[in-house]
């Protein structure tokens, strides 16, 4: 997990739009984003429940066709989305105090990710 | 679970855009916002399938950190999400006739809650 | 499983904004959207996963109610979401190479959906 929050609200200041939306999107099929706070008992709790719901030893018809072994990853990721929308006021996210923006690496290796954050306002 | 399909309909209708996207987030990690046939029967199910998925009584990182008991709340929460994107055109909401836009407290005490609604469009 | 991917491509190839968001909308509440690698192996794991974890042939209060057998579709549509936001750079989908953006039929019987696709941006 990564927090992108002060990212998020870095780009939103240095913009010139004061009110409107944010949308943060993973280009990949492998990867989410949530909000959660982001604390070390629930960067433990979350990962736990989605492994708990799709376990990685099933038997995936994606690894019986591709045999990288990430059947998992992708249906995890299907499940939670690739995108979170939030909106921002005066140039500040609206977000709560113990709330963060956050990328959910699902994948079993290491990967370097494309995120696109597109700002629409006024 | 709270039904806010009437109140986003007249916050559309009450704004200057006709046509466009309206955004509703919950600024907080523990309640979510969700679209559902706002009937007794699924605002049963709803919350039970949350609760066999993730069960109040296990050995949640976040309790042992915080000792609130509400490990599963932020857990639910980020898996359904903070927020929904909505169309309208002609400042009525594209929403189907047995869908309604709830709001989902998956905390386990009543609190207050902040709401932002978001327009964009013209 | 519905392939929309390039359908949503045209359609903003044909609009007159270059950059910004589009958001695809089921009006209905069995119906879902999600981005997912569109292959065999994946259309038959992600839907297991959701039997899974949601079986069609529990005892639902909607099921009570209604009686058209189709309890867990709702409670499927409802954890996914009905709609998905994505980004456009110079009217090109900010997508991963695999990745597509998906109709998920959840209810029982086959029927015409109505998707509406907004675009936000200059």
């Amino acid at each position: 997990m990564v927090d992108l929050t002060q990212k998020i609200a870095d780009y939103v200041k240095q913009s010139k739009v004061s009110n409107g939306i944010i949308t943060i999107f993973v280009a990949g099929s492998t990867g989410s984003i949530i909000t959660i706070e982001f604390e070390p008992g629930l960067i433990r709790d979350f990962p736990e429940m989605l492994s708990r719901i799709i376990p990685k030893d099933l038997d995936y018809g994606h690894e019986q066709m591709w045999h990288d072994g990430n059947g998992h990853s992708h249906v995890k990721a299907s499940l939670i989305g690739p995108s979170i929308t939030i909106p921002f006021v005066n140039k500040k996210l609206c977000l709560g105090s113990w709330q963060q923006v956050v990328f959910l690496e699902l994948d079993t290796r290491n990967r370097n990710r494309e995120l696109i954050l597109q700002i629409m306002g006024e």
